[in-house]
């Protein structure tokens, strides 16, 4: 059983990959450097990899950055303080991304073989994140079916639990959570104030655990 | 009314500008350079937007021929002779390459508010291409609804019609077809044997019209 993981590098795709590799798969991890601004979750997705000695692609993929402007991929534009589900977070959208990388994956997946892709979309995305809602993965499920000779079957176990239950699968699985980036901003220590810190800081509390990375706060 | 339409540089997709800019819509055309083989095609897709005054944007997708071989993207792949839609044609398919340029260009409609895209797949490509068959098509409508705050459309028009009839309409739009390149071998003269070349001469040869392009042959 061979699959591709599409590895971000922060908490939910770090714990897919743990769990797919403890599934019995033998893995592919494909990451996007899309000049992000939390580029920095490249560095743990390779460092990750290492550890659990995965085959890993990175690839740039500039051009989403050229088409889809967002403040993930400007610096011009603020990234949003607060509650993950809060409507300001609606400006970490990048338009249409989950598509892009999903094709991508799938291309890369056909190339080789391979028919199954595991992304790692979950419930508390679904307030501000359209391409990983439900409604999305079951119709990207359909096409991806007919997309090519190869029928590709896409994978989004978290679809419907929340942060907090995926680390309680992670810590199960003794994923290193000192190598998972989360937050939106890319500086040294994470920031603890963005929607994305806010949320892993609470999934640590709701699993009575304290986060092993660093906060400026 | 405003619209993203695919522009490759074949024959098809320049016909379907000219179309669509006939049918009013205010046009925005997006060209893919995957180091294709026939990367010539970009240069008529620029001649084209130049004589028809149409915004032209061309994207670098470099990670398209690194994740995905394919005749059309590797000079080590020979590209097959014969008819299109003979069995030995599957060496030209990039596998889901409609899905990935689809989804780019979904991803820049949206970020410009555009909630329209045209790309030209026909009825001659459902034999060797099972990304411009109905099925396809008619599933990446379904998701393309979904994906994105904004609901994006994908039109594909000449998508149950053959290369003659889409001849047969560029005719009469006055469709300067010495500015359209087919052959997927990228020479300076089109080499006349490919099934690009082979489907596109017998478009001619049914329309009673001749071919204002160079052939090798």
């Amino acid at each position: 059983m061979k699959a591709v993981v599409i590895l971000s590098g922060g908490m939910d795709s770090i714990t897919l990959l743990y769990d797919v590799i403890s599934q019995g798969y033998e893995v592919q991890a494909l990451s996007f450097d899309y000049r992000q601004r939390h580029k920095k979750e490249l560095g743990c997705a390779k460092a990750t990899c290492k550890v659990l000695n995965v085959p890993h692609k990175v690839v740039s993929l500039d051009v989403l950055n050229d088409l889809a402007p967002s403040s993930l991929t400007r610096d011009s534009i603020e990234v949003p303080e607060g509650h993950y589900a809060a409507p300001n977070m609606k400006q970490t959208v990048v338009p249409n991304r989950n598509m892009v990388l999903i094709s991508l994956a799938a291309s890369y997946a056909i190339s080789q073989g391979i028919s199954k892709i595991y992304y790692g979309a979950h419930a508390g995305d679904h307030a501000i994140y359209p391409d990983c809602r439900p409604d999305f993965v079951s119709k990207m499920r359909d096409v991806l079916k007919c997309c090519d000779y190869l029928p590709v079957e896409l994978e989004a176990p978290y679809l419907n639990i929340t942060k907090r239950d995926i680390l309680s699968i992670g810590l199960k699985l003794g994923v290193d959570y000192s190598l998972t980036w989360t937050c939106y901003n890319g500086r040294d220590c994470a920031c603890g104030k963005c929607g994305s810190c806010t949320e892993r800081l609470e999934a640590f509390e709701q699993n009575n655990t304290k986060d092993p990375i660093k906060y400026e706060v």
